[in-house]
C-alpha cells in the first residue's frame, strides 16, 4: 500500500488527510483549530478590516493533525506514506527573516499583528490596492488583464505596501514575504532560506502578477514608483520561476520525519490555494467546471495550453498551470452565496425565525416563476464578472403576499443567475463547460439549490464524492510528486469519484429560467455597468405575466 | 346648545357621532358591527374578488348607533340635534326598485349577493372596467381625464355592467342603482322614490363620470355601446344635477324621528365618501392637503373654482365641489402604506417575529441615508400618479449587514417618497400645498413616520385633532345644512382643531432626503413609465457614498 498526506490550511483550522493512493480511500483525518485570536484569526477591535494569523499555529497544526490522522489510519500506515501535498488560503503572505523564519516566531515580534501572516481576508490595504490598480492600468494593463482588471486589497503587493507604510520596523526586519502556500512546503523540506524558497505558480500568478509572458513577477521599474521603491526591494528576493503542483519543492527533512513518524526524504509537492487543489480533488479536466460553494464560491475551469488563448475580462485570474498542470487555470467567483442565505436566516430572521431547513421546505415546492420575484445576488458586491465590491443586493416583484419561502427561493435563484453569468463568460471566451461538479457543504445539503443551478445553467450538476476535496487534491499532488501516477489525469481516475446524486436539467424549468435570466441580465447590466440604458417598464410586467401563467398551471 | 349627528359607514361597521356645533366637542359616539358575512362583508369562497354588503345592516346600524350615541351624550341632547350628515364607502352601488327599496330587502333577493350593495372593494368587474376604459379612451377621453386615465373595477358603471352580464334577473328587477352615500340620506328623508333620490357630486363625479362640463352623467350614446344598451336604461334613471355636502337632500321623516328620538324635520345633508368628509373634519382648505393614512392612503386637496384649471394626469379625480363646496376636489392615493408595514410584520415576520413597536424602535434612531437602502412602495401597485395596479415593490442597497429595522425604515421612507410624488404632481398643476394634515391611526401611532414625511415633503405635518374625522366632517355637514354656520370655513373654525403634536422639517434631513428622492424618482420612472431610459450604475454608488457619509458623521 502506498499512501499520501494532504494538508489543508483553512481560515480557522488545518486538516490532515491520509489517503490510499490506489483508490482515494480516506484512511484517517484530523483537524486542529488554531489557538490564536478569534477562532484562529487575530483581529483588531479598532479596525474591522484587519485579519491576521499566527504562524505558530501552522507549525503546531502540522504536527498535531498528521500524528492524529496517522493514528486514526492505524498501525503501519505511517510507513506507507510516499508523499505530501499542501493547500492553503491565500493570498496570505508572511514576513520572514533571511533564514526564512517567520518574524512572529521571534520574541520581539510575537505579539505584533503586522509581523504575522496577513490572512487572505485582511482588507486593510484598500487604498494601496487602488493605487496599484491605477498604476498598472496606466503603464502595464497586461498585469491587470490576467487578474480581472482590478488589483485587490486581499493580494500580495497591496499587503506589502500597506506594511511598508504603517510598520516600518516590521517591513525592514522582513528579508522577504512568503505566501503560506510556499512557506509550509519550505518548512517541511528545510528550504526556507531565501535563495531556496520555491514559489508556487498558483499564488504568484493569481495574486502577485507573476506571468511567464513578462518573465515572472512585475518589472522593478513598475514596482519602483511606490514609496521610493520599497516594493523593489521585496521584488529582488523573488525568483524568476514558479512551480506547479506536479513538482516537488524538496524532501521531508529528517527532523520533521522524526517528529511526524514518517519516512524521511519523501517528496513534498509545491503548494496551491485550497480551491485549486479542491478542483483537483473533484476531478477537474477540460470541459468540467468545479464550483466550490460555501459562504462565497470559487469557480475553476481549465483550458489546455498550446491553443489560441485570449484574456477573459472580469474573471479573477487566468494563469498557466495554476490548477491543473498542462492547462491554463481560470478562476472566477461569487462574492456571496451561502452568506446571502445566512444573512437572510440569521440577520433578517424572516418567518418569525425560520431556520434554513424550514425555509428550504417552504421554497422547494414552488414552481420557477411562480413567486414573481427576481433578485440580484450582490449583497457582498460582485467578484465575477463585474469585479465591483461596492454593488449591492436588490429584490423586485414584491407584493403584499410575498412570503419568507418565496424570498428564500429568489435569493437561491439569484445566485444561480450569478453562476450562469460566470459560466457564460467562460464559454464566450473559449473555455468549454459541459458539466459542473460542485463541492462544499451546500452541494450536499441543498438539493433544491443544486436542481435550480442545473436548470439555470442548463447543464448537469454533479457532486464531488469527497467531502474533503481540498485535502484530497493535496494528497493527489503528493501521489504525483511521489511518482505513483505520472499525471493528474491518472491520479483522478484512480483517486476521485462522484457522489451518486446528480442533477439533470428539467426542460420545462430550463425554459422558464431562460426568461427569468433574460430579465436578471437586464438588471445586471443596468446597475452593474456604465453603458446599458433601457427603460425597464416590461420587467415587472413580465414577472407578473410569468407568475400568473405558472400559478394557472398549478 | 345645538348639536348635530355624523353617520360614518365603513367597511366593517357604522359609527354615529353626536357633536356640539359650538366647539366640535364629541358628546357621544357608538359603533355597530355589521352582522352579515365575514366582518360585515359578504364573500364568495369561489371568487376572491367578490365583496358585498347587506343593506339590512345599514338600516339596523342607523338606529342602533344613533340611539346609543345619544344615550352616551346624555339626557336632553336628542332635542338639541339640528342636522345630520352622512359619509360612506364608495363606489358602493345598491340595486333598488322603483320605490327606492333595496332589492336585497325583498324576500326573493334576500340571499342573492348580486342584489346587495356592491362594496367599494368588489373587483369582479375587472373586464368590464377595461372595456369602459377602452371605449372612453377612443371616444370620450375627457371622461377619463377627470379620473386619472383609467376606469376602475371598483366603480359604478363597471359594477352595473357586470351585474347585467351575470345576473339578468337582478339587473332587470333593479329600477335603478343608488350609491350608499345617496341611499342613506334618501332613506332618512323619505325621498327614496326614483324621481326624488338626490345624487351627491362626490360619488357621481369621482366614480360615475358625472361632470357639469358635459352636462352630468356620460352621454347615452357612449353608454349604449355596451351589451345592447343595458347601461342606457340605468342612465335614464339618473338626474342631471348633483349635490354637495352643503346642501340638504330633505328633512328627517316623522317615522325616523320617532324611532331615533330626534326632532322631525331636521335637515339631512347630501352624502359624500368617508375620506372626503374626513378632509372636512380635518379642516381642509386651499393650501392644505389632508392625508388619510391607513392600510392605503386617500389624499385630498382643494382648489378654488373660478380660476384657470387644467386636468391633472394620474390623480384619481378632479371634481367640482366633491370635497369642499366652492372648490374643486382633487383626490389621489397610495395603494398601500399601512399594508406594506403589515405585510412586513405579519407576513415576512422579520427579526424572528419583531412587532411594529420593536421595528419602530430599531428604525427610529437611524440617520436618513445611513442604511444605504432604497425601496419602491408598489407592493399593491401604484394608484397615483402611475395608475397601475400591476406594479410591484422593490428594494435595493441590500448588504450582508442589512437589518430588520433598516428595512422597516426603508419601507416607511418609500411611502414618504410616494407621498411626495403625489404632492409634487398636485403643485405642478397649480394645486397649492403649504401644509399637510394627517389623520388615521398611523398619524398618531408613528412619530417616526410623521417626521420622515415632514422631511421628505419639506413641509409641516400636522395631525387632525379628532380621531373620528370622517364622522366629525359629517356632523359639520349637518351643522351647515342646519344653518348653524353659513359655510364650512366657519364650521371648521369652530368645530375642528389640530392635535398638539406637529412635525416640522429638519433642514439637515431635508437635504439628505432630497438626494434619496432623486434616486427614488429615477427608479420610479424607469420601472413605472415607458419612456425613461437611462443607465442606473450611479444609483448603488450614490447610496453607498451617502451611507458612508452618514455613518462617518454618527
Amino acid at each position: 500500500m502506498k499512501t499520501t498526506i494532504g494538508l489543508d490550511f483553512g481560515t480557522n483550522s488545518v486538516r490532515a488527510l491520509v489517503v490510499d493512493t490506489a483508490d482515494g480511500r480516506e484512511l484517517g483525518s484530523a483537524v486542529y483549530e488554531y489557538e490564536h485570536g478569534d477562532m484562529g484569526v487575530v483581529i483588531d477591535a479598532k479596525d474591522p478590516n484587519l485579519a491576521r494569523q499566527h504562524p505558530a499555529d501552522y507549525l503546531t497544526g502540522i504536527e498535531r493533525t498528521i500524528l492524529d490522522a496517522l493514528a486514526e489510519a492505524g498501525p503501519g500506515v505511517a510507513d506507507s506514506v510516499v508523499g505530501i501535498g499542501v493547500d492553503t488560503t491565500g493570498s496570505t503572505p508572511i514576513p520572514v527573516d533571511a533564514k526564512g523564519e517567520a518574524l512572529a516566531l521571534q520574541p520581539e515580534f510575537a505579539d505584533n499583528p503586522n509581523a504575522m501572516a496577513w490572512l487572505w481576508k485582511d482588507h486593510t490595504s484598500t487604498r494601496e490596492a487602488l493605487e496599484i490598480t491605477e498604476a498598472a492600468a496606466a503603464r502595464h494593463p497586461e498585469y491587470l488583464a490576467k487578474c480581472g482588471g482590478t488589483y485587490s486589497s486581499e493580494w500580495y503587493w497591496a499587503k506589502l505596501l500597506k506594511c511598508a507604510r504603517t510598520d516600518a520596523k516590521v517591513f525592514q526586519a522582513a528579508a522577504s514575504w512568503v505566501e503560506l502556500a510556499d512557506w509550509v512546503p519550505a518548512v517541511l523540506t528545510g528550504t526556507t532560506a531565501l535563495a531556496q524558497v520555491k514559489r508556487c505558480i498558483c499564488a504568484a500568478g493569481h495574486k502577485a502578477m507573476f506571468n511567464p509572458a513578462w518573465g515572472g513577477y512585475p518589472a522593478e521599474s513598475f514596482l519602483s514608483v511606490f514609496d521610493d521603491g520599497v516594493l523593489t526591494l521585496a521584488r529582488k528576493t523573488l525568483p524568476d520561476i514558479a512551480y506547479n503542483v506536479s513538482q516537488a519543492v524538496g524532501a521531508l527533512t529528517a527532523d520533521w520525519a522524526a517528529r511526524l513518524g514518517l519516512p524521511a526524504g519523501i517528496p513534498v509537492a509545491a503548494g496551491a490555494f485550497d480551491c485549486h487543489l479542491g478542483a483537483i480533488g473533484s476531478g477537474i479536466r477540460p470541459g468540467t467546471m468545479v464550483k466550490v460553494i460555501g459562504t462565497s464560491t470559487c469557480d475553476l475551469a481549465v483550458l489546455p495550453m498550446g491553443g489560441d488563448f485570449q484574456d477573459i475580462p472580469g474573471v479573477c485570474g487566468v494563469v498557466p498551470e495554476s490548477v491543473l498542470p498542462g492547462n491554463y487555470g481560470v478562476e472566477a467567483g461569487q462574492s456571496a452565496v451561502g452568506d446571502i442565505f445566512n444573512w437572510y436566516v440569521h440577520k433578517l430572521q424572516p418567518g418569525a425565525g425560520m431556520d434554513h431547513a424550514a425555509l428550504n421546505r417552504a421554497a422547494e415546492n414552488l414552481r420557477p416563476g411562480e413567486s414573481g420575484l427576481l433578485a440580484l445576488d450582490w449583497h457582498n458586491g460582485n467578484r465575477t464578472v463585474l469585479v465591483d465590491q461596492e454593488l449591492t443586493g436588490l429584490v423586485l416583484g414584491l407584493t403584499l403576499h410575498s412570503s419568507p419561502g418565496e424570498l428564500f427561493r429568489a435569493w437561491v435563484e439569484s445566485t444561480a443567475f450569478g453562476a450562469r453569468m460566470i459560466r457564460d463568460r467562460m464559454t464566450e471566451y473559449g473555455v468549454p463547460v459541459d458539466r459542473v461538479i460542485a463541492c462544499g457543504g451546500i452541494s450536499l445539503k441543498s438539493p433544491m439549490l443544486m436542481q435550480i443551478y442545473a436548470d439555470v445553467l442548463n447543464c448537469p450538476m454533479l457532486v464531488s464524492g469527497s467531502e474533503q476535496t481540498c485535502a484530497l487534491g493535496s494528497a493527489m499532488a503528493g501521489a504525483v510528486v511521489a511518482g505513483v501516477y505520472p499525471d493528474f489525469d491518472r491520479a483522478a481516475e484512480a483517486m476521485t469519484n462522484l457522489h451518486e446524486v446528480r442533477y439533470d436539467p428539467i426542460p420545462e424549468n430550463v425554459k422558464i429560467y431562460e426568461r427569468l435570466f433574460g430579465l436578471y441580465k437586464r438588471l445586471h447590466d443596468l446597475f452593474g455597468t456604465r453603458e446599458y440604458a433601457e427603460n425597464q417598464y416590461e420587467v415587472m410586467k413580465a414577472l407578473i405575466e410569468l407568475r400568473n401563467q405558472e400559478r394557472g398551471r398549478a
